[in-house]
């Protein structure tokens, strides 16, 4: 398995060595304003303001993750700061810093790396200004694989778990439902060549055709900002939205003992998509039926007594996405 | 590209799905006391009790860094957390938890990433106690890898980074130099089959007839609490020897604007085997001369005014381990 060489007799990651790559990606990263010590030693140094830290990890590997001839390196970088920030907000806290681990193959362009990390600063000013990455590892594997870590500030506020909705609650979501699934079916669809394997001219085309459908899937803009508001105002659950509405809906049903009822009229016109689709990145909350939802929500359900996750009072038992069943082996 | 199963027609990642195999690694991982919030969120939650957080994050990959057929997979968790763990040490902080992220084949056995979890908290309750697992992820991926993110507490001091040394200092280490290296060459001379491929029975009966060095290099024992008290002695400068002594003494010495001069009656018989052998994770720190050595540390040098590394006063230029320029692309 070889990485698709942006530019032809380009440096390689072999040829160049660790050092002369670091020297060309530092330049490109996000600072972290709450780094107090950056790249360069063993380990950075965070601030953590309020004697707390919120992590956590996300991997993003070339197959099941990602196809090369569909994403570009800036995609990548962009995606995997996305997910792992939208996780951050999840919890009420306003994202800090992200540790980035990338492996790639020895015979990579030294470009793939200039491009992931083009993503993860621009990912980061558009999402969470303020946040940038701190540290690294650079390693050489034959499958292209990043690892995120990311890390975030509670600012003095009890964390917003899976498991606080109570019967009676709303249930809101800020983000969008079911759209990156979407484009993702689209590209299996329309971007595969006459071998059934991904095709970057034809992505190009669609890319061009669907514009909102394929930035949801390529470079997602998941409401990072709305996962503080949505604390601020008062959430007693709340979850971001990897795996597919119905299958996250369902975890925050089972953390809270609780069972989800949403509206199908609220899901938009494609009801199964909006539940099945992953990787929107949306934020998924339980408020008190008294409070106004924060800007960025809306309702889409309510939280009942009882077990797992119904549309319309209907049991509804569609899934998601499992990462260790839902991929085909191939990649490209 | 396949793991080898432990146990035959036991369940693999791909059969049992994401959910049942957390459920099956969960009770194995060690807690960590700093965990206000551990694994089952988006996110964890981690205690920071001085304000600020160290962290430092690190791949393994299989193939350029570890043999399944030589490695069993407790030595894989057990080497992840100890060479993260080293590199918070390095700082001089006290390692308060880890996130390990797993990107492992669908038709990997369970009991692989079983035997990881157990690696990952015998390890640490050897060499950090009450540091934990507080999170992490699960993906599927051609190549077995494991991504790990550290975290320490400076405990209300400053870190002690690689660029304090300064001329007059004591150069002193604690732990080995050279063995895991001296393993990793043992094994290649001796445990690889007719067809040049790593043995599992030739590495086994290796271990047996070399317990030291056979331990260097599959569950290193780095000297963590000799991080705290090097800082709390007055060390100057401090980095972990992951990449062999005459490499990363020359990042010390880059760092720090000055000549690193080694003693070489002090590096052991085998002084260029000391030199060059990485994956020790001693730490290595500079000492104002006025200063007693803390217990764990011996002296190996001085800092001298100048630049580079140099042995018995004459410039070396020896060499240590570059991640994409070392592998000669064998797995096995």
């Amino acid at each position: 398995m070889t990485v698709r060489q942006e530019v032809p007799f380009d440096d390689t990651l072999g040829t160049l060595g660790e050092a002369a790559v670091l020297a060309r990606i530092f330049p490109r990263l996000p600072h972290a304003a709450a780094a107090l010590l950056g790249p360069g030693d063993d380990a950075a140094v965070i601030a953590a303001p309020d004697g707390r830290f919120v992590v956590t990890t996300d991997m993003m590997i070339h197959g099941p993750d990602f196809r090369m001839a569909w994403s570009s390196p800036h995609d990548l970088g962009w995606k995997a700061a996305a997910s792992n920030l939208a996780d951050v907000a999840a919890m009420g806290a306003v994202p800090s810093a992200l540790v980035v681990a990338i492996a790639a193959p020895s015979t990579s362009s030294v470009t793939l790396l200039e491009g992931i990390a083009d993503g993860f600063r621009l990912a980061c000013a558009a999402l969470s200004p303020g946040c940038g990455v701190v540290g690294g590892d650079l390693s050489v594997s034959p499958t292209l694989t990043l690892a995120v870590t990311a890390f975030g500030d509670l600012e003095g506020r009890a964390p917003v778990l899976r498991s606080g909705a109570r019967p009676g609650d709303v249930v809101a979501v800020s983000g969008a439902l079911g759209a990156a699934g979407a484009g993702l079916r689209m590209l299996f669809d329309r971007a595969l060549d006459a071998a059934g394997h991904p095709d970057a001219a034809r992505a190009r085309a669609l890319r061009a055709r669907e514009p909102e459908l394929m930035a949801a899937q390529f470079t997602p803009s998941p409401p990072i900002a709305d996962g503080k508001a949505a604390a601020l105002a008062g959430a007693t659950a709340m979850l971001d939205l990897s795996d597919g509405l119905a299958l996250d809906a369902r975890r925050l049903a089972a953390a809270s003992g609780v069972c989800v009822d949403l509206h199908s009229a609220a899901l938009g016109p494609d009801v199964r998509a909006a539940l099945a689709g992953g990787e929107d990145h949306s934020l998924l909350a339980a408020f008190p039926a008294a409070i106004a939802l924060p800007a960025g929500f809306r309702a889409i359900g309510a939280v009942r007594v009882g077990d797992g996750l119904s549309v319309d009072g209907q049991l509804y038992t569609g899934g998601g996405w499992d990462p260790f069943s839902g991929w085909d082996n191939a990649d490209g």
